[in-house]
């Protein structure tokens, strides 16, 4: 690996870091911009995924499915409110396919809820699709491949 | 961001592993001396973070005060110890304000009691002003910004 | 620490995150490849380490040796199965001593059994010796030094 494919792990680490400081802090609008137009997002057990199994919790296919998701859980879900915290490796970085960069990133979220210790809420890993645009990195597709079998109640925000 | 401001994650990277690794194996003396002679170091809820209130759990305006309060720590208090291990993501670079270096980064400190299990002690973020000197990077503030409502216990050692 | 030196924590943190997945993703077989052929791989409890006791909880001195314990864990071992994931800061650089390269790196390891959430495994941190080889970076020793006293029944895979 030369120099500038390992100088490519601190501009992902700078993405994944903006992407988790957004969710962090609630900045929930600013997340569908992460992701290209028709940029996919998925959510799903490590089980599936590793049958090669479609089923996954969540499937958003484009930045509007996102923008549509964000309205739900800013405007109508009803659910008690937590806050969340990702902690996140540094990214490794896959071998390209053609134009998009191909990283993995492994991550612990923990959930604290109002007057509570805070906890283990979801771990598991990114494996994402990049692409460098003229507003920076985007990914073209996420999914989050998540080891926790038993979901702490249900998923509300973006992992 | 160019490359100059890339590899300035790696230096404040190596400075919180330095920080790290100085309180989780216990060299409490050597905590002062990462920061600058009129540091700040504030440890404060995100609750009052985010509503811009100044209350804050810990508050220390000097490396005296900071010696005051490691003396504290290691000669006067009495508590059960514990062991803590930090595990940090990468820093996210923000942008400098003048000649200080602005970043944030996440963290999870965990907790071991003797004879017990690890446990999940404190999330939160760093919120960091680091300024260049001749001896490297020092922090002119750093704000630990916490998640985690209830600490459990008290908090006793930096974090 | 010049840029050379700086760069070095890209190549540890992309050795890291191999060694992580290649564990997480359960590719067992691959695990003694990332050490020399007399590479030493040690887990020992912090108690231990820092009073200078040789007691470790595995101690292996060789890929044979490795290769036994993998063979072990996945043919004859009988345990519950649980996945794990590794969460790490990045790696910390500590001075070199003649052609070794010597890191460290603070650890989280979240075990996930089936049906149940996630939870907190072990932590503690790597101490490293690493050689640069034709075949990319290898450890010549990797000690894993854990806080955890009480390790949840007992410890099956590699840390």
């Amino acid at each position: 690996m030369n120099r500038d494919e390992l100088l490519l792990q601190l501009e992902i680490d700078q993405l994944n870091a903006r992407y988790a400081a957004a969710l962090d802090e609630r900045r929930f609008d600013d997340w569908p911009a992460f992701f290209l137009e028709d940029g996919r997002y998925t959510v799903q057990a490590r089980e599936n995924f590793d049958r090669g199994l479609p089923l996954a919790l969540i499937a958003l296919e484009s930045r509007g499915m996102m923008k549509d998701r964000v309205y739900g859980i800013t405007q109508t879900i009803f659910h008690g409110p937590y806050y969340t915290r990702h902690v996140l490796s540094p990214a490794q970085l896959l071998s390209p396919e053609g134009e998009r960069i191909r990283a993995q990133t492994h991550y612990a979220v923990f959930r604290t809820r109002p007057g509570d210790a805070s906890e283990v809420y979801n771990v598991g890993r990114y494996i994402d699709e990049i692409v460098r645009t003229p507003e920076g990195l985007k990914f073209a597709r996420r999914t989050c491949v998540y080891d926790s079998e038993m979901i702490l109640n249900s998923l509300i925000y973006p992992i």
